[in-house]
């Protein structure tokens, strides 16, 4: 028994007991349906007492535990596939699965990830991490099992935020197309995404019928009724109320080829187990694909969380008991905070600035610019897609659109940055935010690979700010600059550093000499500079003269500063948190063979692997793109 | 008069006589609704006249002149904004904005393009060429007018195949929970989109109504109408046939926040005229977003192509009397023929083998594959997001799918392929079809950014042949791969050199001496590993000894070869048909700073500009990618 225990009440004692005997979902299903509802309840307490310690997603966890516990009691997994989407929610089915354990290094080097991972458990059919990718996932093995003939379902669980992502839609109007018999689609509707849902099919989900749809519904019905034989006019008003509930969310469903369940109570287990025994048999009977409907709260029966499910989206540790965190320790503002700060300040005195997120108000600090200009702001809902074509229309007409789009994330538009931005030349600010190692999040959320998409592009500017300073300065600079610009900053806290009080735009590809020297160069490009400094004040100590230039821009270069500070030294250390193939790097080695340079290079950066979560400054050293690690490569080559 | 009216009929013209009046949509709505209708005929006759000169887009042309004409006639254009998706519709647009004579060198180097450009007519307010961009970038325009309190309408026209996209269904989602009332998205719906149309939701539109649907309707037909007093079986009869003519399409807009309007007939003037004069009226009443659904046949009013408008998709020249195309020269085949035929051999002797193709079955020749195995093929409508995800969906059940996809549409499935294929080091493989300079088709749909975009994933396999023969052997070599495999090669005809009889895996990342030399090396990537011959031999005739090595994949590259190779030489040239930034030139550059080789090295490449229309063998020579281009490199290296 471990310490902890000690301190354990009875009640948890109790449902440590039950959870410990399950090993895997078979172990679940040799339970009787109230023992699983047990277990459930078992489950959620579990999660908090676990995420409480440490960190985690807690809200869409505790609001899918009745799904995810009825799924893996009702249907063969592993033999039947569950899919979740992006992964936020799926602590109960880590838990089911044997990873119980895991939890105490949970998005920590060496522990379990925070999203679901094929390498991870035979039960993580599918990894996850971006929303919209379990039904075209679970699709493509329904349609593997009817290839070979196998009798076996996939099921997607998909919550009503991933549902607004373009690639759902495409993948629900290509099964129903299909008619795919094995084929179960669970919409997990909490009204939520990760910041409060938007759009069109939110307030559809919801039933709050559009205006247009009423005013149809009503027409329709008076039009109908009207011609009834003698006066019916009570039933008028009684048929309007049929025709509304008739007017569920299933007729969209049911449109695209769907079978529809729901909506149902998702947080009552005995109404999920005879909902999903009768899916079950409804699949038998060759009636699919199905949609389930399932309504939930985002921290369900755990009461802080439930009453503010965005503050408990993810979280640190905190106090089980009263729900408080602990104070927060005072330290450097994020490069967010001052990213908001900026373009609120520039946004005061000029009136095309549009700020645009696609659900992430509160990661981007975008939520800033909303309570300030909130007829400026945009969520577009998980739509990078849409946002940038968006802001693309935006600019074509003159306005000046800042899309706040994490690295990871901007990949999923990346075509709308070729071909509606760059291609149009539009004046379009990117400011990707988490970009570099990104943490806990793992290796779906790195954004390790923007440089090598965006500087092929014609066009546009690609930037990156040594420090929050700089970074203030450069959304100046972004702004202003007529094209496309992209500019990439890292997840959290900047070094502290003063903040000018004076916005400052760059001239367009300057450099920064941070330090001279005659016998090595180090050209960094973004935060790492700060390291670079201390590598050369090492190398100084032991003799050797090492420059430090800031490039700032990796498009364009300042070939002029760099090829002058170049030609000055022996060799020449590049260093980026980014992918080694295709970044600043390459960038540098393509002037230098242009130029005819002909000093040692090396390049340090991201090497061509997964980068799992743990911790980015003990990844940084491991990677050797610490001081240590740049201090280390200056003495090889010199 | 220039030669040709010499020969022209009476009627042709008058047509032409009316048509010359016309220098913008000012001077056609000066005219009288009748005489628009005129202008609608004459510009489907020229339209004809023209594309069977200079080839061009036809069927989808032809199935707009109406709705184009009607609404220049009837919007304010361009201060109201018309946008067009794709772009394949709007030859009428072009002639009707001043662009008449600009049709002699249609999608030629000088000429106008055939697509849409904003540099090409200030009544192009956005360049379109991929599909599914419409309404996002008409709603940004839209949202600018409101931001500034203009009373402006922006119009989105997007086919029935774009609606399929994922990023249309965002647009829309948007727009209804913005209510935006001066935004009209025209739903042009031919039932096709470039292949015969997919998904659901074409049958949707359609009304053949997918069996839950039916269901649903029928069962709550019987309920409510059970319901009524007395013996009314006869209503039971007309309710359901009532409602299921109000199971129009319109509800799923409606149920998004749109105003439907429809469905109309697609090619009667009075008819779009009334509609388009009701929908402003209704949009200054404050009923907008509004969607107007118009039925239309692609190839309309020219019997050969209404008969068969995927024939008359794209064509070249043609007699327009009998609808004939002169006949084809025999010549190499095709890339995408040699594709698709191994292929099939190889599908006949592996089961897991599976076909995924956007929409575009017959330019990838993937409708080969779908006559040899119907049940393996997969047209997943244009949703390249999806395909790539249900590809992963399908590898991870032990299949191998392989996606057919052109390089510059591969772009919009780019998140898919780092997070959903890379990540998770599943057993995809991409045919990156039309890689490189793609010719008519211009700036939107070249193929230079995938080299930059893939090579920084980890796990992938990067691999380009120098011709037909030897992409036979690669397509072997990437369905053996066990992980994601990228191949890409450029459209129409090889080199017609001989077919291997026999199929063979290339070692991973074994380059191809082709040419032994010691003063200097040419390092090819792709189909310009030929020219690099060519260039080679000519400097021997000169006295120089020049090596070319076939590099074959660009990921993982040979470094055992290439670095002997280099290490022989004083210089090195790279070869590409890919953009200079990121691509193959700084993968070599990359490793010969990793492995300290000291030569000059040059990369041949695209350089950081907009490639326009034009024949890509004058392309090559204009950019140095030809061999007296790398004749001229090689002598000024040496």
């Amino acid at each position: 028994m471990s310490g902890a225990d000690n301190f354990a009440t009875g009640t948890e004692r109790a449902d440590r007991a039950l959870l410990s005997r399950i090993e895997s979902p078979a172990d679940l299903r040799a339970l009787s349906p109230e023992q699983a509802a047990e277990v459930a309840r078992a489950l959620r307490a579990e999660i908090v007492q676990r995420v409480s310690q440490s960190g985690g997603h807690l809200a869409s966890s505790l609001g899918a535990v009745e799904l995810i516990t009825a799924l893996h009691y009702t249907f063969d997994t592993p033999r039947d596939r569950l899919v979740l989407d992006v992964g936020h929610q799926g602590y109960a089915h880590k838990m089911l699965t044997g990873r119980r354990s895991g939890f105490e290094r949970i998005g920590k080097e060496g522990g379990i990830g925070k999203f679901l991972r094929r390498g991870e458990s035979s039960y993580d059919h599918f990894g996850a991490g971006h929303a919209g990718t379990s039904i075209s996932a679970a699709l493509g093995m329904a349609q593997a099992f009817s290839q070979r003939g196998e009798r076996r379902i996939a099921i997607a669980m998909i919550g009503d935020g991933g549902m607004t992502a373009g690639m759902a839609f495409e993948a629900l109007n290509h099964a129903g197309d299909l008619r795919q018999k094995n084929l179960v689609v669970v919409l997990n509707d909490n009204e939520m995404s990760i910041s409060p849902n938007v759009g069109a099919m939110s307030s559809y989900l919801s039933r709050k019928l559009s205006a247009p749809l009423v005013r149809r519904v009503k027409g329709w019905a008076k039009e109908f009724l009207g011609g009834l034989p003698g006066d019916m006019l009570h039933w008028a008003q009684k048929a309007e109320e049929s025709i509304k509930v008739f007017f569920s969310p299933g007729m969209l469903f049911e449109a695209l080829g769907f079978k529809y369940v729901g909506p149902i109570q998702g947080h009552r287990m005995p109404v999920l187990l005879e909902t999903f025994q009768n899916v079950k048999a409804m699949l038998e009977n060759g009636d699919g694909p199905i949609l389930v409907h399932a309504l939930t709260a985002k921290g369900y029966g755990y009461e802080p969380a439930q009453r503010d499910p965005f503050r408990y989206h993810g979280v640190g540790k905190f106090d089980v008991e009263s729900g408080k965190f602990p104070p927060s320790t005072p330290g450097p503002p994020k490069y967010q905070k001052v990213f908001a700060q900026t373009l609120i300040r520039m946004a005061k005195e000029d009136e095309r600035i549009i700020g645009i997120t696609a659900a992430m108000a509160d990661g981007t600090s975008l939520d800033m610019f909303k309570r300030a200009f909130p007829k400026r702001f945009y969520d577009v809902g998980i739509a990078e897609q849409h946002a940038v074509t968006f802001a693309a229309g935006l600019a074509a007409e003159g306005m000046k659109p800042v899309a706040a789009i994490y690295s990871t994330f901007l990949q999923r538009a990346y075509d709308q940055v070729v071909h509606d931005v760059c291609v149009q030349n539009l004046d379009v600010t990117f400011a990707m935010d988490r970009a570099g190692l990104v943490g806990a999040d793992g290796a779906t959320h790195q954004g390790l690979y923007d440089l090598a998409y965006l500087r092929a592009l014609p066009n546009i500017v690609v930037m990156s700010p040594k420090d929050e300073n700089e970074l203030q300065h450069m959304l100046k600079t972004a702004l202003e600059y007529p094209g496309p610009a992209a500019l990439r900053y890292p997840r959290g806290a900047g070094f502290g550093v003063a903040l000018d009080a004076e916005l400052r735009a760059i001239p367009l590809g300057e450099a920064e000499l941070l330090r001279d020297g005659d016998d090595a160069l180090i050209v960094a490009y973004g935060t790492r500079a700060n390291d670079a400094l201390h590598a050369a004040e090492e190398l100084a100590a032991e003799g050797s003269s090492v420059a430090v230039l800031n490039a700032r821009f990796a498009k364009p270069l300042d070939e002029t500063r760099i090829l002058r500070a170049a030609r000055r030294v022996r060799a020449v250390l590049t260093v980026e948190e980014h992918a080694a193939a295709g970044g600043f790097g390459g960038a540098l080695l393509e002037l230098f063979a242009r130029a005819g340079v002909s000093a040692a290079v090396r390049c340090l950066a991201i090497p061509d692997r997964l980068i799992e979560h743990g911790d980015p400054a003990a990844q940084h050293a491991e990677l050797g793109l610490d001081s240590a690690g740049m201090a280390r490569a200056l003495r090889e080559l010199l």
